[in-house]
């Protein structure tokens, strides 16, 4: 581990655990050691990461028993059926209850790997090594896993916090630009939030982040799971605050669901849910035409999509986003912004303004 | 609820709840109103408790959105497949997060729905109202929810805390005499673990048991519940003692297991897994013939098997306890007894007893 590595806690009592960010670190034995308490680990990752990195990882892990699964790449593979292949694995190789699962991957490995991991025997060891942007600064901090259901997107899981997450920046860097921009749809999402001077920065220094400057990358991956720390802190089980972190996250999995999971990118989704938002925001007056421009401006710089795709109309929208799990009593809620880095969660909005966003997107 | 109701409280710091146990509870609608704080509840029965006891039960929710998912009967059909028609029903019906699952039935039909209410959408209320001996004195109390994978007994589950449990004693008198006896498995085991004068107990009133005198079954419940609640409140989440509460079950699910689910039924399964721990105490000189034979007796009073069916020899059943969730690290442990009401988990025993026991049995 070298000095510049940089290391987060995640503060939840005797669920703690470190967030590990910097170059090289996946194939660190030590930092290994150190987290998995058994003899026996099953390494989760796809067809797409699996050649890049598992060498490297399993060289690492040359004292522990190794098993491996291979899962098939793309969000449309985050199903039940994919989550099951995991328990067969570990099963026909008799992995007891002192296992550790660790997620090799983006956030769909991770997802599915933590909810295995979750269930395994009513609950195993779970490491989380995200080889993506965005399973770096969102997924793979804050325990929450889960699968799709045909009728919504993350139906199905649970909170299960690993005992730690190791981001290696290395493996940005077989990222490909798509992918990276879908990432960075997150990392401004932190910024919108709560968090104004990120916001800032970003704007500032989009271009270094595209092109993948080291020294940028760190400090946003370190500046996006240190705001997701704090939040997941102060309210693990998405009791109240924790929703937050849904921010274009409500209109992203309508338009994930709405055109077939797999066809656009999570983060592409959420970039394009973020200006939904804002829209929506100044069309209640909450936000003023200025810095919804702003918005729009960073996320059209990331190389990310600012509008929904136009084959999802007003009624499919409002069909999609009703099974959305921050509906509560059959009220749909929303994180809205009343400001840059002020985002609220509130189902007290004019809905027809509402419908007018939508109308404005779908034809 | 009538004053003869008793009420005991499993002490779970905020996860504590209360169990009702008496006449009448599962028509109290004053129960359902102070435990279920949404507008919607999901019953989740089976198709031969649903004809007794639905039509009560919906009547008694009367203030709440009911909806009900009806899943076949039996023990095999406690598969991840059955389990994904819960969440079918609840998207279909666009359930939120709000919304309460209610399990009403034997220890499958709560096994499944509490393990469905745990995932979806990351947790949802649960309510547990048992209707066998089974599910009263031990499915039911502790929070554990699982469902089976064909190499393995609830393999793939979760501890999730029901928000209270409702044991209405007037349903066991349409329980068949093979299902009572079945719960009687549970009942003894609880006085073989730690409590010798409820052993004793049974020895004196095992008929009164089997004829179903109701003071004798509400003494029996209650007793067998507050063993259970004392050692789950002591180790919710199984890291050390709570294992003793498997006396009996490595050898019992190892049955299940060989003969197909279903053939034999839980507890019976259990029934001869404890009368086999006890062979196996004996041989290793840790209990004295007497006292097994008091074991053995008292089983087979209650109309249960005192001996594992003769198709499994000692190979296949080592293979099937390997997958024990009771393995550490590849050494299989065991609940053993040093005496009656003295249980103990151990992984330090003569194998060659072990299998000596076995040789015993297999043909």
């Amino acid at each position: 581990m070298s000095a510049d590595t940089r290391i987060l806690n995640v503060d939840l009592g005797v669920r703690s655990y470190p967030i590990y960010i910097g170059s090289g670190l996946l194939g660190d034995a030590e930092i290994y050691r150190r987290h998995i308490p058994g003899e026996r680990v099953m390494v989760v990752t796809n067809e797409t990461v699996g050649p890049l990195y598992l060498k490297q990882v399993l060289a690492a892990l040359g004292d522990y028993q190794v098993e491996t699964v291979v899962l098939p790449d793309g969000e449309k593979y985050k199903t039940l059926e994919t989550w099951q292949r995991i328990f067969d694995g570990l099963l026909e190789r008799r992995f007891d209850r002192q296992c550790t699962v660790l997620a090799l991957g983006g956030g769909v490995v991770g997802d599915i790997a933590g909810f295995a991991a979750a269930c395994y025997q009513r609950g195993v060891h779970f490491i989380q090594v995200p080889t993506t942007l965005l399973a770096q600064v969102d997924s793979s901090v804050g325990g929450k896993t889960g699968v799709n259901h045909p009728l919504g997107k993350n139906m199905i899981g649970a909170f299960y916090q690993p005992r730690c997450v190791i981001a290696d920046t290395d493996s940005l860097n077989t990222l490909d630009d798509r992918q990276l921009s879908a990432g960075l749809a997150e990392v401004i999402k932190y910024g919108l939030i709560s968090d104004l001077p990120f916001f800032e920065w970003l704007e500032s220094n989009i271009e270094r982040l595209l092109s993948r400057e080291p020294e940028a990358l760190i400090y946003a991956i370190e500046r996006s799971c240190q705001d997701k720390a704090d939040v997941v802190a102060a309210d693990e089980l998405e009791a109240g605050k924790r929703a937050l972190l849904n921010l274009g996250h409500t209109f992203g999995h309508a338009i994930e669901t709405g055109v077939g999971y797999g066809e656009w990118l999570h983060g592409e989704a959420v970039a394009a849910g973020v200006c939904m938002a804002g829209e929506l925001s100044r069309r209640l007056g909450w936000l003023s035409a200025e810095k919804l421009y702003r918005i729009v401006e960073l996320v059209s710089k990331a190389n990310l999509p600012t509008v929904p795709p136009e084959n999802i109309g007003r009624s499919q929208f409002l069909e999609l986003m009703a099974v959305d799990k921050k509906v509560v009593s059959g009220k749909l809620r929303l994180v809205l912004m009343q400001g840059l880095g002020q985002s609220v969660i509130t189902g007290d909005f004019d809905t027809a303004e509402l419908q007018n966003t939508l109308d404005e997107y779908g034809r």
